[in-house]
C-alpha cells in the first residue's frame, strides 16, 4: 500500500514511518520540519541527539533495504501538495502535520493564530486534494482524546446517540476543548465529516491519548534512526516529563491537585493502532472515529507510579510537588472512556508496566548531560 | 454606549448601524469594505444602488444629526485593530465582519480556505482584542442558525442537556452544518466558548436565520441610505430571490423538492435583536445562544406565498419550477425550533405578511432594470 505520513519527521511520525516501512508499506514522508524550527524558537531540544531528515532515510535504506520517499515542504502550499498527491498517488494519507502542543498554541495571539491556520486549513487543502487526485485515498487523521475534554458523561468513540423530548438522533459526540490546539482538532474533525459526506471520501479520525514511551526497537538499530524525545513544558508529555525530573533529581511537578484524568497510550501501540486503521479503510462517505488509548490515569496516579520505580529499581527518593496550574481545567471530575474498537480490529496492548517506566528512566539516565532543566517547567499560563 | 458594528457596511450591518444610531447609542463602523469587492469579482451587483460608505455616513450625518465614526480595515490585521480598541474604547462589539455566503465557500479550494481563514482567525483576533484592551467589552457574534444543520431532534437555542447511561451533562447543541461557510460559525462559537470560559470574557451568540425584508424606515430617508439587496444565487437569499424572479418574470427555481425548511427572519427585527442583546449583555464568563429568529417555512411554501402575492396584487402568472439541486442537503426531513429567549427580552415580531412580500416586490419593479438575469442562478455546485 502507498502510504503518506505528513508530519514524518515528528516523534510519532517518524516511529510510523519505520514501522509500516519495515511491514512493507511504500511509504512517503511529507514534512516541512517545523518541529525543528520551534526547538530553535523555544530554545529547547530534543532529550535524545536526533539526526536529520535526510540521515534518518539513508541510514533506514542501509539497515533495512527499504525506501522512504521524502517531500519537504507544506501542507498548507497547494502546489506543492498537488505535486504530492499526482506524483506519489497515495492509497492512505497519515495525517500527523499538525502544531500538537497545547501550551505553544497559548503563548500569545501570534501563537493561537499560527496553530490554527497551519492545522485548520493545511487539512482543509488535504481534503481537496483527495478529492482532485485521489478521491479513493484513505485519510488516517490524528485526531486527540482532549477534543472531549472532561464530560460528566461516558466518552464514546466519536458519535453519541442523543434522544430528546422522544426524539432521537446521532451526532459527532459533543466536544469541549480545553486549548487553542485542542480546538483544531475540533475543527478538522466538523471539516472532514462536512467533507466525506458532501464528496464521499474516506477517513479515519484517530483520538489519540497522551503517548509516552520510548523508541520502538526499529529506532534502535542505529543512532541515526533514534526518535526525538520531548521533555519541556511545552512539547513534553506528562508521564515522560516526570521520569525525566525524577532521573534528574527534580520533584516531579504535578499541576494543582492532580486528579486530572485523561486516557493514555504507549508510542508502541500508536504505531500498531495506524497500520490497523490502513489496513481497515472507511467506506466511500464514511468517517469512522476510534479512541486510540489503552488506559486511564489521572496525573497524580502517574506521578506515584513513577515515585515507587524511582525508589525500587533506582534507589531514588522522588519528590512530588503540587505546583500553581498554569492550564484552566478541572483538576478533579469524573472520567470514563470507551476504548474498544481498536482492539476489536485486533490491537494487543502495550501497557504502563514498571519495566516500561524503566526504559524510560534508563533513556533519561543514559541523555542527563543534555537536559536544560529550566526547559521543564516551561509552560505558559493559559490566562 | 460605545458600540462597534464590524462589518457595518453590508446588509444587516447598515441596518443596524442606523438602527442604533438613530437610538443614541454611539456608533462606530469596522468594515473591510471586501463585500464590495466581492461584486466585482462575480460580476454581481445590489439590485438597490448604493452610495459608498463615505457618502452613507455623512448623508447619515445631515440627516438625523448623528455621527458614525468609520474605521476602514481588516479584522485580520492586528495592528489595525488594535488601534481600533484602543482609540473607540467599545463596551459592546457587534460582530458581522465575515464572509457570509455558503454557495462562495463552496466555489473552490481558493474560496474555502478564504472564508474559513477570515472568518475563524478574525474571530480570534477580535477575542484577543478583548482581552488585552476591553475585557469588560460584550461581543455579540453573529452565527447562523445553519450551524445545526437540520437535526432529527428540536434545535434548542445553543445548548443541549444530554442524559447519557444514567449521567448527564450539558453541551453545546452538537451541530451538522451544511457549507464550509457555516463550518466556520462552528468553528467560532467552538473558539468563543473556550476564550468566555478560560478569560472571562462576555459574549453573546446569535444564531440567525435567513433574512429577508427590505430597507427600514431609516433607510428610506435618502437615496444616499439605502441599503443593498442581493438577488444572486450566491449572496442572495432564498425568499429576496423568489420575489425578484417573480418580479422579472422568471420561475421560481426550488432546488429540489423544496421541502427543505429553515428559519427565516424579517431585517427589521434582526435590528431590534441586536439592540437587545446589546441592552442585556452576558455576564463575565458566560456565552449566551439566542436562536434570533421568528418563524419557519420550507423553501416550497415560501415560493407558493410569493406565486399567489404575485397573482393577487401584481396580477402575474409566477411559474414554479424545481431545478437540480446544487447543494447536497436533505430535502425533506424534520424540523422543529426552539425561539423564544429573544421574545422573553422583549422582541415584537415582524411576521411574514402579504405586505412584506408585497414591499420586496415592489422594490424589485423599481429597480428591473439594474437587475442581472443570469445572476440569479450562478449557485456552484457543492460536489
Amino acid at each position: 500500500m502507498k502510504i503518506i505520513i505528513a508530519g514524518g519527521d515528528g516523534f510519532c511520525g517518524w516511529a510510523t514511518a519505520l514501522w509500516l516501512s519495515e511491514r512493507d508499506f511504500d511509504v512517503a514522508i511529507v514534512d516541512n520540519l517545523v518541529r525543528r524550527e520551534i526547538d530553535e524558537e523555544m530554545g529547547s531540544n530534543s532529550l535524545t541527539p536526533i539526526a536529520s531528515l535526510e540521515e534518518r532515510v539513508a541510514k533506514w535504506k542501509e539497515v533495512s533495504g527499504k525506501e522512504i520517499k521524502t517531500y519537504v515542504g507544506d501542507l498548507n502550499d497547494w502546489d506543492f501538495l498537488s505535486k504530492v498527491f499526482q506524483e506519489f498517488k497515495p492509497e492512505a494519507f497519515v495525517h500527523y502535520a499538525e502544531q500538537r502542543s497545547a501550551p505553544y498554541s497559548m503563548i500569545d495571539r501570534e501563537h493561537t493564530i499560527y496553530t490554527q491556520q497551519n492545522n485548520v486549513l493545511g487539512t482543509l487543502n488535504v481534503l481537496y486534494a483527495m478529492k482532485e487526485f485521489a478521491p479513493d485515498c484513505h485519510l488516517i487523521k490524528l485526531g486527540t482524546m482532549g477534543e472531549y475534554g472532561t464530560p460528566n458523561i461516558e466518552i464514546e468513540e466519536g458519535y453519541l446517540e442523543v434522544e430528546h423530548k422522544g426524539r432521537k438522533d446521532t451526532f459527532l459526540f459533543p466536544k469541549r476543548p480545553g486549548s487553542f490546539y485542542h480546538l483544531t482538532k475540533v475543527h478538522d474533525t466538523n471539516n472532514i465529516f462536512f467533507a466525506v459526506n458532501t464528496w464521499g471520501l474516506r477517513a479515519t479520525d484517530l483520538n489519540q491519548g497522551v503517548v509516552y514511551g520510548v523508541d520502538i526497537d526499529l529506532n534502535e538499530k542505529d543512532p541515526a534512526l533514534v526518535n526525538r524525545f520531548d521533555y519541556d513544558g511545552v512539547y513534553g508529555t506528562v508521564l515522560n516529563r516526570f521520569i525525566i525530573q525524577a532521573a534528574v533529581g527534580l520533584p516531579l511537578s504535578v499541576y494543582g491537585k492532580g486528579g486530572q484524568t485523561r486516557g493514555f497510550i504507549n508510542i508502541e501501540d500508536t504505531v500498531r493502532c495506524i497500520e490497523l486503521a490502513a489496513k481497515n479503510p472507511a467506506d466511500r462517505g464514511e468517517l469512522r472515529i476510534y479512541n486510540q488509548i489503552t488506559e486511564d490515569f489521572s496525573v497524580l496516579e502517574l506521578a506515584e507510579r513513577v515515585q515507587k520505580v524511582g525508589k525500587e529499581r533506582f534507589g531514588l527518593d522522588v519528590e512530588i510537588n503540587h505546583v500553581e496550574n498554569p492550564r484552566v481545567e478541572k483538576e478533579e471530575h469524573y472520567f470514563s472512556t470507551v476504548k474498544t474498537k481498536l482492539k476489536d480490529l485486533g490491537l494487543e496492548e502495550h501497557l504502563l508496566t514498571d519495566e516500561v517506566i524503566e526504559k524510560i528512566f534508563k533513556l533519561a539516565l543514559d541523555n542527563k548531560d543534555r537536559l536544560k532543566k529550566d526547559l521543564v517547567m516551561n509552560s505558559p499560563s493559559w490566562k
